[in-house]
């Protein structure tokens, strides 16, 4: 086998231990230390993975020789100055979602990472899990037909957030999966949200997006902080079959109906009505087994692989800036009391990660 | 015993059949007629219901002296006409959902049931369901404190509509149980109305409707025809308490959870920054009985004594009417990509039935 | 088409309405009369169903010329005697479940039908479900390989009957149905029942079957009157899938495991000692689309065939015998204290039927 | 706070592991050494719990001082043997279940304990469990009224075990928590045991329990290693209310139904016939929030808190001791074609420990 990639973690909060974790059980990867401003918090973390380094300071961290990569997990405003550094330093980088605070930074760090051949990972689990990748293998091999809607509902009694709202804590899952899902990844020309504080919170704790697809399509995205019901599901309407991925069924995650609307045309007295011809399909319905894979240990397995290929990852630079393009646009037009608003993505049209 | 109301049914399409077999058996009603253009149909239907007279004229069924109230079960652009004529007749009237057509014509039919004081009755079923009912008494009593958010689903692979949109065809069951439950009614002051019609019907087969409502809150309802798997479940989060009903599980049709977030507010820093405080409850869950009681059957009974005792229903026209009024802005808001529609209802506030 | 065979219902209580309902919207029946003792419980059914003939007199009903069958709803204690009656009278027979109150008064029934060749048939309706078609389908195909054991769970709060315990009272659903999806029919060696009376209702109110199977399979039942959660779930294990059947899940009926359990033998250390070699398959589940059909739509229809064909129905009356034998044995098992009970069932197997 | 007791784990296999992580982090215990005849295995689970002592010998490791009490996950045939090695030494004993492979070896071990103040406890895990806990309290409370029977499930796609069959394997867990929550403990005067072993694997892979409880009551267990679909419920009707405990669903584990059937008794026609009158209550279902905790935290508080207070557990080794009985019990009714099968209990009703 080949050497194994160094990693650090930077960040010892909420996500980085996932992280630390798994990068050192990952074949691929040496973890190597745990950088945080709190010390005490690096320590304990650095202790509980076998006792790796600690560092406080990261361009301490990043002058070391023996480190080939870095994973950010901290605070989404700061990503853009770690990344940068990371990225002057010769490091490759995963950057917990959203890839950065404004999509300006988000442009500058993926510009920057190709500038330098530097692989920019999108730290989007849950496009790793063995219910996404088959998700993507059904839409990609034609079994669901063209895409007609997705709906996507994660609503739960959730942590209020001292720094953002509902949009930008819970929705980067649900955008970074249908980004990854869609053969074109999510390219709305534009995106309305609309958002309520009935509590006062200073921000949005219940969120609603919709975005037009390509050919009449729409996806919406239900976001809730404040629901005692728990609910992880989205419905993929095709026109060939219709998907649906209940995440909190573990007994049947994903079922394929082959069940739907047919429509044809008919052109009735002469040329100017015509009456639409709707025959329903009452098929099986059919769950896919899934293979039991830890994402954060196939995402690792990603990041090794691109470096090592010279390529893009398959949740890149460029898929973060979708994500992080959509939630910005959602953030302008929920100031405009929920009017679409374009979002923008000029210059990644001739991005050289295709 | 008073003596019975006598009834005729107009329209022996598809709702009309349910109506007359309920009014039928009603101990409050007497069904004395079956009117409709097409005397096959009608003669079917009057049969099944043990024989009673058909007519093919709404005209000569107006004209009769031994009817005291009408049920309308007609395409919704029909409804004007026939209420008008049937209130010129001083016929009692109930209407089949939507109100009308238009807000504007469904305003006249209010108005002229009010100056000639005959009841005007929106034929909103649900509202009558056991679940609904109590969901309504939950909020009347103040069990679930303030409402913070409604989200509503219904989803089905569903017919599509020659005349109508998935939104009149299916939000008003929403709407008008929202509009029932709620203290005040409903009465957004925009709503922003987001379609889709992926597969060319000419209509949006897949709809979502945003509604701000007082103090904050938000209501929201998602109504499709294209999804194969089948949802009818409505959140309700209150400021003490959360609802869910789920339409379609018969054993628990409503779960009241004891769950919320509390929040409270602390001011950091001097008077410029303030942090939120959040707390979680996290109590039982509670599923009252409902008793087995048929909807159309309450509502019969509600309209025989809304006449006797000369009062608005509880579905009365101006409940319609709002209904009406948010599907009117909710198909301007469409027609403007989404943008925040006024909902219209300067002349409603100052209806004589509050 | 053929002329229409003409019935009369016997038993105008529970069940009797909806036999009489059924044959008369199937197009193969003519209704012609109703026969009760209590007259004006026949005359309200007879009214229902568009005013056929009423009879209070079973003799004087098996006198008509213009009766080709009869449908038996009468308690179970009357079946014997009334069946005799309409086979001397020439008379098709259908009978409620269970067939007889004895396995002797059912066999008697069968002889007596078998030496006219008229057409006895055991009313199992479940037996004509989709579900259960597919079921049986299923398993003649060889989709779920052999069966090792049938599971089926039917509990609800439910109506103590004052003449029957719950095992008389349910487990004819059980059983028929298992009689009919087996290739062989329900032919257990012993029956091993155990129940409780834990209300002092003076018989069982819960209860469970045991039948050993062939090759080492076996068969359980549990029947319960007073679980308020209601489960009606048969697990079908096969060597090659397993079939479970959650008939209160109207979106998921049938779900077929492609999911299970193979085992090989390996000879360790010479002769005498063996290891199992175990190995899992862990594939997709499929669920069968049902359609969408009446079952006693299609009981009328068989009854009709096998009459004209001159041929058993699915369901013949040696199928109702195999039911009643096992509840015979379960009896006598339960008052034995649980021990294994032979089931009687020497004669059916030189039976003329097959 | 008091000294920390010491702890020594026996068997690094399959369950071991769970114990050593569980006393590693209470606050009660120091974990201090593992013992297992594979060095390599106790080695690697005493280096994943931070590095305690290596020991293969039973015998080395009883006579150290430094050591209080020894839990012991070896398979069941070991554990008199190493019970009462530990007992002789002075040591307090938790004992996996089963407590040992016979009744009379359990019975000389709680003997053993009990002669010398020794605290022996069985681990049966699923009795701290927030659920048990509840439902322990709702029955002791008097909420659910006397008991009438209770039904436990216990089915999934399971690993078939060398030396146990399903009964042993499984039934462990449901006789363990019924014995917990029932206030006299499990005490049936007789078992029914029916087992299939359809694929040939030497010993039952489906199997089913009746035992006879108080006042006409019963009890029954399903287990099974061959279902595809994964059921764990336990359904337990009293008098006042019934209760479903579904443990797989986490959002709704416990629901508490106020529903039931209450009996009466009407004497008919003077002395001799008399007739149940019925009634149904169809009341509200409660959910009761549970305490997020880990049941072997509370199990290993238990042991300690009984060692300082000199006091039987709440899972004593009368405790595994009746569980065994049972297990014995059914092994013989299973070689009996499932005959009643007196459960052994003679001396335990004079046991010290009630």
């Amino acid at each position: 086998m080949t050497e194994k990639l160094r990693i650090a973690v930077i960040g010892a909060g909420y996500w980085g231990p996932n992280l630390a974790r798994n990068f050192r059980t990952s074949p691929e990867w040496d973890l190597v230390a745990i950088c945080d401003l709190d010390r005490s918090r690096a320590e304990a973390l650095a202790e509980s993975v076998g006792g790796v380094r600690v560092v406080t300071d990261v361009a301490e961290l990043l002058a070391s020789d023996d480190i080939d990569a870095v994973a950010i997990a901290t605070p989404a405003r700061t990503h853009h100055g770690i990344a940068r550094a990371a990225l002057a330093a010769g490091k490759h980088v995963m950057v917990e979602k959203p890839l950065a605070d404004t999509g300006e930074r988000g442009r500058d760090m993926v510009d920057a990472a190709a500038g330098k051949g530097i692989v920019l990972m999108a730290d989007h689990t849950y496009c790793y899990t063995p219910a996404v990748l088959k998700i993507r293998e059904l839409i990609a091999t034609g079994e669901l037909g063209e895409i007609l809607f997705i709906d996507s509902v994660r609503i739960n009694l959730g942590l209020i957030q001292p720094d953002v709202d509902v949009f930008w804590d819970l929705a980067p899952h649900d955008l970074s999966i249908i980004d990854f899902i869609l053969p074109g990844g999510l390219r709305p020309t534009t995106v309305s949200a609309h958002g309520a504080d009935p509590l006062g919170a200073g921000k949005s704790c219940v969120g609603y997006l919709v975005m037009p697809l390509e050919n009449g399509a729409i996806a919406h995205v239900h976001v809730n902080w404040l629901s005692p019901t728990k609910i992880r599901q989205m419905v993929i309407g095709g026109t060939k079959r219709t998907l649906v991925w209940d995440d909190l069924n573990p007994q049947q995650r994903l079922s394929v109906y082959d069940r739907g609307v047919d429509l044809g045309l008919q052109v009735l007295d002469g040329a100017d009505r015509k009456a639409a011809t709707v025959s329903y399909r009452l098929g099986d319905t059919w769950s896919p087994a899934l293979p039991e894979r830890e994402a954060l240990g196939l995402m690792a397995a990603e990041f090794a692989e691109s470096i090592r290929q010279n390529r893009a990852p398959r949740t890149d630079g460029e898929a973060g800036l979708r994500v992080l393009s959509v939630l910005e646009a959602a953030s302008e037009s929920l100031a405009a009391a929920g009017a679409a608003t374009a979002v923008e993505r000029s210059r990644e049209l001739t991005g050289i990660l295709a």
